[in-house]
């Protein structure tokens, strides 16, 4: 570490914890970058996690994500809430360029210093979202956000990825596209915890809302368990938006009665452990100054002189002097 | 390991060296099912790696990959040729049992015992493709098979990662499908060593082919290096098939001369031991009785107790006593 990155990290971090915004965008700059940084940066902010609620919004493209985003974050100003917004697109390189093109976009917010916007990719990152999000959301919720939304910008299987770093989980939809085979298909039936049908002034809301709501009476649920409440907003008229806000909260306050706050943090912990360590890994086995460097074993492997499980072994027999 | 199990691998392999095709199944089952009796299987089978030539077929739903596939089963069967073909579905979750409809779509070979086809899935496994799917090839390898053909059953991400499995890689387009921003998008350029446009009767078939030849005359090569050919095909018929072949063996024929089979194999094999590796060690975490247990280590990162990073470092400093 250089002696400049040493006097820069806890400068960085005192500012950041006083909001200021330059600041909080160098620390998720050096999480873009995995930088080598972070660790100090994770320590000195480890005390705080946890104060932010974390709130995934996903839902397929053209149901309004965007501009329910930017409702929602205007009636959380509204109630005196300091708001992070991480807009995920898990097939997009790092660019913490996109800020400007953030701030356009959600032009609402961009001049309120309470809101933070920023956007986040993972494309070739060792670690992926598992490793890079919840890093960002503990520099977001140092600097004193009480709110981290985490928008799914991309497609697929990245509205699944996104649900498992969120503690309450928005699923949007849009008339028309709510039918059985498609919803169950993508799986969203088991990731929400709030529904909302955007676009409800269009034709099919009501027979949407039907049919998603008769999809979840036939989940099996445990006693005491959250009944997901499926709701109709029109983003860009703010219609809904303060009933939709309500069941956010009612969510977020059942989560810490229940326990099952604890329990989705520990397993979201879980997997940014085990990434921090396999990134770590696979660096280490990256290097040729290792002591079994994973290219010499890959050769030995291709000539048959050893088999993949034995190449294996000893690449992690080599683990042991780690650290 | 049982008294069985040890018993039956060497008979199995024995059986599989035979060409037995129920023997070669049951070991792609254990493939499948991530065995713990791998490790020996591999170990037998080591020696024998690399003989087959591993052909990698890929192209987006439409462009008749399952014909193309039967066509050039049917050609390599005529030059005498024993081959495997595994239908990769990353999306779909093991099946063995997925052999009786491979049969039926394979209808051409489905009696021929010098063909073996099979499906491999690859969802929720902790290693993923890169992990099995070299394990099947060396089965199939040392079953006697002199070509193992890769045709990928998904779309998107998973064409891209079967062509890294591959020696050669074959992508099929049809007419009306090559326009150059779709081509671009979907990063086949970088991926084909020989391209066929498919379903070369229909209208737009030269128009496909012209423009995807300057798109690949566009793309910057290294003195020396491989220009993929692109050829038209009508599988279905079987017309452009015989100089598909020719082309795909003139690729072999480079790949051993230039070196290059070596290289592409040595990056394959690090991938596999390192998926190897992360496997054992993902594992291993996530069993309670290990010393430093991941789940107790995401709590205390949870209370704020520890960051991340030292929990890592525990996790790996435990790892020292692995084997």
């Amino acid at each position: 570490m250089t002696r400049r990155g040493a006097h820069a990290v806890p400068d960085l971090v005192a500012r950041a914890r006083e909001g200021d915004p330059a600041a909080v965008a160098r620390l998720i700059t050096l999480v873009e970058d995995a930088s080598p940084l972070l660790r100090e940066v994770m320590s000195a902010l480890g005390p705080d996690a946890g104060r932010a609620h974390v709130l995934g919004i996903t839902g397929a493209p053209g149901v309004g994500k965007s501009t329910s985003t930017n409702a929602l974050v205007a009636g959380m100003r509204r109630a005196g809430k300091r708001v992070g917004v991480l807009a995920i697109d898990p097939s997009s390189p790092f660019s913490g360029g996109a800020l400007l093109g953030d701030r356009v976009r959600m032009g609402d917010h961009a001049l309120d210093r309470d809101v933070y916007i920023r956007s986040m990719g993972a494309r070739g990152h060792l670690g992926g979202l598992a490793w890079s999000t919840p890093q960002a959301v503990r520099v977001l919720d140092a600097a004193g956000c009480d709110v981290v939304v985490l928008e799914t910008v991309g497609v697929g299987q990245s509205e699944v990825e996104v649900a498992g770093l969120a503690d309450t989980t928005l699923v949007l939809l849009a008339p028309g596209m709510g039918d059985g085979i498609q919803a169950a298909k993508a799986g969203i039936l088991e990731i929400g915890d709030v529904y909302a049908v955007n676009k409800a002034d269009r034709e099919g809301a009501d027979r949407t809302r039907r049919e998603l709501r008769t999809m979840l009476t036939m989940a099996e649920r445990r006693d005491g368990a959250w009944r997901p409440p499926v709701l109709q907003t029109v983003a860009s008229t703010g219609q809904g938006i303060d009933e939709l806000l309500a069941e956010l909260d009612r969510h977020a306050a059942w989560l810490r009665e229940s326990g099952e706050l604890a329990r989705r943090r520990t397993v979201r912990a879980r997997r940014e452990v085990e990434a921090i360590a396999l990134a770590a890994l696979r660096e280490r086995w990256g290097r040729a100054d290792a002591g079994a460097d994973l290219d010499a074993l890959a050769e030995r492997v291709v000539t048959g002189e050893v088999d993949p499980y034995a190449a294996a072994d000893e690449l992690l027999a080599d683990g042991r002097s780690f650290g």
